[in-house]
């Protein structure tokens, strides 16, 4: 397996799980995951061959003026996201779903005309960037003839503005695609998410993304210049304004929006120089009150570490940073001024909590060592998937009040559903992945035996014990992965109503035909084609 | 006068200008205001008396169940904000859009009580916190009956929840009084703007007010974690969170709506410990290019200074910070940990733009004289407006690049429409009173003679021109003032049409009637009594 950045190898992306072909897991190393949880088959299933599979029949013929396809490889490719449901439904040759077509916008323009084409005939469109949703956002369920926006190839840096330190981007630029831009400027957005090389900018903009960034500016919406999103009335673009006071926010109505109101084809970012000090520090915790105290009172005092990520006894073992002790990695950066100090006043906050410190400065190897196991971590995922075994994760933030409580119920709810659902006891790991002063936010690992066959529902069974415990406890159905499909039970219950009163108006009067990913976030228009 | 916070005196607020009248300038220190500007008369204008002025006959009998009064000096004390304008207007005795009467909820159940009869009525309802809005924002310019809601009777901390540091606070909280309550605990909002005194909790949320905070968090809306309000349709309440990731974000739609979309009752805030450690210096620099390249600097380094005060040469002289050159004040603070080394660094990034630092750390002399000046410009500007001299404020942020345009073209622009209207030069004075990353919120003040009883058309002048040059350099129409009724033109420029159609359309769903505060940001809406 490739797995280093120095590869020269042409990187093919992978149909059925995440990434690259590439870097999925050979079938002995994921055999070799059946030591992980008892009950695991030997060896893992096959990968269906992609020509050996049937997709249902296209519905649609797009004008040949719009840059469409009904080539069934690309409609296979963009049938599903990347959860674990998505992955297990491709291993198991379920393509019954896939888009009737995928366009290609290649300009803001061919994005108007696809939509001005899909209002008057009712075709739903479903924008996808990366495609690298793992809440059901990127697919449709519904009965209509469906496109697959895929807006890759809006991909540019259209202009830099050194001294405010701010870029105009499009929208479908992937990761590494805008950074690389960036990099002869000296500038760089610095927002990576695990997904950071198959997800774009419009999809973090869409489903307000959450960045390494563990604390200050956690979430892509603080990035943010100015927006310019394609909707069916018109094109909607705000003024670049550092700050400003003139009503609600028109880019906060768009961040979180998922494709529901429009499409974002650019939009102003505000950048960083590229830090030139960095250190990084890994301390252990005799328990998880206290690596609580110490990551809340780091949160509180004010000095923003970059990084700030707790693992759990459980995380901490299965990713090999300590034999199961809670672990706390710090880091800290900047471009201006070295960061030794800061890191020395946040390893003494830990202290204070009971804290021991691994390493006090300089590069710390758990860091790095977390990083890379951090970024393999969905290809390990897929591999489990792979050996039947269910496997997923979901995330929440509350606040520091109810975040013991919180660990504890989840741990133990969703613990007796796995064993209630599975037959057998299973994994519930957590880190704390954003922290902020008023609270942090967990995301939980889940790692069972599944029966082959099964492993999609009994998810959805696990999913909703632990959706569950995360309303009853007031905690968000999502801090960064988007509510999508998957979470609407959640959202519907943690919404306020006025709130999708206005959100349903809105819709109303920016789609009025209801062909902008129908089912996200609120429900279904009926079709209105003219 | 009595102008410090010892005095034992029951201050009275002033119906017709700025505060209470204890600190309104007595007529000499008014006269004494000519010296400033050529032109002025020798000696003010008299206040009128309220009892010898005419108000309008009340056109509205609300039930006894109500908590209303038609009592013509609540009315009166009613019928504007705290701007330019509705001080002239005050002391020239017109009150002709006196409120018909005036609600005074005590509870959440009052509100809505007092929303379901004017829904039912096609009262228009205005919702008003300390008043002190300078933008129309409290007044009503429309036909129909009209209530004005003062809502400082709901001023309590109803929670503390010491752990995430947030608190529980009711809409209707003035500055001091909420502060006062978070005192005991140790805690403190810190949300500090110039209106401090005479403005509430609900106001800074529904005007996304700006706080002495010069960076970071500066709006408001950073530091709330979830906000209650009460529509027509039914209260909106979103859950206590630290950060979110599930959809657009419900608080983000009512912070800013001004009062159009529903009145704010509580929020749950998020607080600091009281800072324990706190430096400040000032730097002049020989011109405002070097100047602004200091502040460049400190905004884009990541040091996040509590204050970063530029004041320009007029400014400053006016002041009294230098003799003429630009003066930067920097202030930093923490609760944690002593701030003397990152003031060290501020003063270093700005000696190395040219600047020469007065005073290294500890307390500043100058950073108090400011705060004392500041806090008493409101008073001087009424004393100016009693001698009939023109005197208003507008704000705006813009990116740098453009920085040093605006900064030169509101001074050249705005001070020939000085000159054309009023027939002599005034003064056009800049501060920057927040400053971030990618641009400055650039604070100007315009002084001149005006002619006796065309003060407020001749503003009008000026503000357009003022207005004119800030749009047709893309820099927002309000930083942290709002749109009310004065920016409704800049603001319909500005904001993105199809925001404007999901606005109307939010508004119309959760205003059916169309009773809340119309005029302010979007077009009226018909009234639809049942």
């Amino acid at each position: 397996m490739t797995s280093g950045g120095t590869s020269t190898t042409v990187r093919q992306r992978s149909w059925w799980g995440w990434g690259t072909t590439d870097r999925a897991l050979p079938d002995d190393e994921c055999g070799a995951l059946a030591a992980l949880v008892p009950g695991l088959p030997d060896r893992p299933r096959a990968v269906p061959r992609l020509e050996d599979l049937e997709l249902p029949p296209s519905r649609l013929s797009p004008p040949s003026t719009l840059p469409a396809t009904t080539d069934p490889d690309v409609r296979a490719a963009h049938t599903y996201g990347k959860a674990y449901r998505d992955v297990v439904r491709a291993l198991s040759g379920d393509l019954g779903g896939a888009p009737d077509a995928v366009v290609h916008p290649t300009t803001e323009d061919d994005v108007v005309r696809v939509l001005d084409w899909a209002g008057s005939t009712g075709v739903v469109v479903v924008p996808f960037g990366g495609g690298s949703s793992v809440v059901g956002g990127v697919e449709y369920r519904g009965e209509r003839p469906w496109l697959s926006m895929d807006l890759t190839a809006l991909d540019r840096v259209l202009e830099i503005d050194p001294v405010s330190r701010a870029a105009r981007i499009q929208g479908g630029a992937l990761g590494p695609v805008l950074e690389e831009q960036l990099r002869p400027h000296g500038l760089t957005l610095r927002h990576f998410p695990q997904s950071f090389e198959f997800s774009t900018l419009g999809g973090w903009l869409a489903t307000r993304a959450g960045g390494h960034y563990a604390t200050l500016h956690t979430h892509i919406d603080d990035l943010v210049e100015s927006m310019r999103v394609v909707t069916p009335v018109g094109v909607s673009e705000s003024w670049r304004l550092p700050g400003s006071g003139a009503g609600p926010s028109p880019d906060r109505l768009f961040l979180g929006s998922e494709g529901t109101l429009g499409v974002i084809t650019e939009a102003w970012m505000r950048l960083q120089d590229r830090p030139r000090f960095k250190a990084s520090a890994s301390v252990t915790f005799p328990d998880m009150t206290a690596a609580m105290g110490a990551v809340r009172a780091i949160a509180q005092s004010g000095l923003h570490p970059a990084n700030c990520r707790l693992l759990d006894p459980g995380e901490a073992a299965l990713s090999g940073a300590s034999s199961g002790s809670p672990v706390l990695v710090l880091g800290v950066e900047s471009a201006a001024l070295p960061v030794e100090s800061r890191l020395a006043e946040l390893t003494s906050l830990a202290r204070d909590s009971g804290g021991v410190v691994a390493a006090d400065a300089g590069r710390d190897p758990a860091a790095d060592a977390w990083r890379s196991a951090f970024l393999r971590m969905p290809y390990v995922r897929d591999g489990m998937a792979r050996m039947s075994a269910v496997v997923e994760t979901f995330e929440t933030a509350c606040t520091w009040d109810r975040a013991e409580e919180l660990y504890a119920t989840v741990q133990a709810e969703v613990g007796v559903a796995v064993t209630e659902v599975t037959g057998a006891p299973g994994l519930v790991n957590c880190r704390f992945t954003h922290v902020y002063p008023d609270g942090p936010a967990p995301y939980f690992t889940v790692i069972a035996a599944g029966r082959p066959g099964s492993e999609v529902a009994m998810w959805d069974d696990v999913k909703t014990a632990a959706s569950e415990v995360l309303g009853r406890l007031g905690a968000t159905v999502t801090h960064h992965h988007a509510v999508g499909r998957d979470h609407r039970p959640g959202y519907d219950r943690q919404r306020p109503e006025p709130f999708a009163v206005a959100l349903r108006a809105a819709k109303a009067a920016l789609d009025p035909a209801g062909v902008l990913n129908p089912g996200v976030l609120i429900d279904p228009l009926p079709a209105v084609p003219s």
